[in-house]
């Protein structure tokens, strides 16, 4: 049974469509080992700065139903659908006595969360890269977890790279 | 075939125990809804300041080997060896036509990577709770990734949770 609480939420999607994959198919055509300047167009362009992608920092204070797995299942995926990204595999992890560590692999890279139901605090990552929006994320989290504040911090990943 | 690629590496490890459980079922004697002084043992104190975790956000440049699923799985693998902590779920993407995404999904948190090898390009984040040790994972990146730049940030999350 303990065994089975753990690894009650572990699923893969077979959905090979990504459109990390399909900004790479497009990419195909201009990357080369010489990395000419239009070899990268699946990049980022975020406020005037090229990246690899946008890394969103987001703690919850004072938050609720950080101990519900499923819902805590149920908002990560309305994540996904809000952010525009696609799904390729989650998994959650409740722990004894209390708290949820659960990771949303995208195709545009992924969502972590992992709680501490009995402060009210919750660490999130959410990081994208392509046309997914990390930001229509932090709404949904606010909403769902009921937050009474909700700190962001954004990085762009692989600047200059 | 295609859906093979995509997720010939996903596997759940049935392993129930866990640093971070551990951590919580200690904490359980002291922990009450009025959060006692005391209920935050299980937190981490870094430079004086107490917090739920250590975040690591590591990048990779003029890396090699980041399109070979199997050297970034051992290599995730070594990074929680070192750091001293337990392997719960772990799963990778390989992409078409290259670049690699993972998670390990730890009793202490989480690793992820993200490679973009037609420009040695690496995304990762290191998130340990309890006694792991992210710093750990540094060197064994930067050996296994021979790459000739390496920029690690540290975020102490959920401090004055």
């Amino acid at each position: 049974m303990r065994q089975n609480a753990l690894l009650r939420s572990a699923k893969g999607l077979g959905v090979p469509s990504t459109a990390r994959k399909e900004d790479r198919k497009a990419k195909l055509v201009v990357a080369t080992p010489g990395l000419a300047d239009d070899s990268h167009d699946h990049f980022v362009v975020r406020n005037g700065v090229r990246c690899a992608g946008v890394h969103l920092i987001v703690d919850l204070y004072d938050a609720k139903r950080l101990n519900d797995i499923d819902h805590i299942e149920t908002t990560l995926r309305r994540c996904v659908d809000a952010a525009g990204a696609t799904l390729l595999h989650i998994h959650l992890h409740h722990f004894t006595p209390s708290g949820v560590s659960g990771v949303a692999v995208l195709a545009e890279s992924h969502i972590s969360i992992h709680t501490w139901p009995e402060i009210g605090y919750a660490a999130l990552d959410v990081f994208m890269c392509g046309k997914a929006n990390p930001n229509e994320c932090v709404p949904v989290l606010r909403e769902a977890f009921k937050a009474k504040r909700v700190a962001v911090s954004e990085m762009l990943r692989g600047q200059g790279s």
